[in-house]
């Protein structure tokens, strides 16, 4: 009888071990994931370029995604944080080896959060001027770019998704570094 | 000798229960201040309205905050994440009661998460547009519009300072309860 329950015991220890590894599996996963999406949309709008067509004799019609100082803060937010994914993976690897390990546990997912807020900032805040760009505002007589600068619109709208699928990634991340802390 | 190490022993959990508490409070009163901040946020930027003291006939120069509507947004996400806020009080409290519970704190830190990524959206966008107002943009024919609305510039760019305290009190947040998970 004994003997039995500490078999179980034994039992539930290493299943408690099993789904502690693979919620650092998944960890890591995600993190890959991350990884593609966040330097996909560095790449998509730090390649941003339109040159339209016409010209006069002293201007030449052209939209690059540094023109707005949005862009690139959402470029090198990017960079950095898909930079630091990439340093973060082999902390991942670690917690997959050492499903107990603690303080780095903690340490990871305060710069998850620190690095969610720096990717959020600049997401949303090409958001605000996509959509200024797209819509215009007649209040403060700011037209629509988007008329003219067509392909330059879809470009830059599109890079924004990248970054967007990050920011769902790294709560994720948080909730599981969280679930993975309780479950020692 | 034994008796002695008991002593320590207990002695030791007292002292971890008594850390643990204190974290509890700190958690709390964290949250009291992010209430104030942002709520400051929504009220300052939603009560922004100015009249230029000139009009003519057809029109009155007048600026809100809903013209723009990244500023209406602003609003809406502090109000939200302010209301949270005092929502989650009653969990902090009850941490600081109970202060062994396990998947209150998980919930707490997951919404924590969700929470920050909307406060951030709502500061940084409006922050970019602030910026542009300040600013304007010449490449895209975005006039600055803060020599005339002087006042409404000032009050808007000073009605974002709450939200970045809230935002860098979650993350303190997210910290805290991962902190308070790993010390069981």
């Amino acid at each position: 009888m004994k003997a039995g329950a500490v078999e179980v015991g034994h039992g539930s220890k290493v299943t408690q071990r099993g789904v502690n590894r693979g919620m650092s599996i998944l960890d890591l996963f995600l993190r890959i994931i991350a990884i593609i999406a966040t330097l996909g949309s560095a790449i998509a709008m730090g390649t941003t370029n339109e040159t339209l067509p016409f010209f006069t004799q002293f201007v030449r019609f052209r939209a690059k995604y540094s023109d707005l100082p949005t862009f690139t803060f959402f470029v090198v937010a990017n960079a950095i944080v898909s930079a630091y994914l990439l340093l973060s993976l082999g902390m991942s690897i670690f917690h997959i080896m050492r499903s107990r390990a603690q303080a780095s546990r903690i340490a990871l997912i305060f710069f998850d959060a620190a690095m969610m807020a720096l990717l959020t900032a600049g997401a949303s805040a090409s958001a605000a001027i996509v959509y200024l760009a797209h819509k215009g505002n007649t209040k403060t007589n700011w037209f629509p770019i988007c008329q003219q600068y067509d392909s330059f619109c879809h470009r830059t709208s599109g890079s924004l998704v990248g970054s967007f699928i990050g920011i769902i990634i790294f709560i994720l991340l948080v909730l599981l570094s969280a679930l993975s802390l309780s479950r020692r």
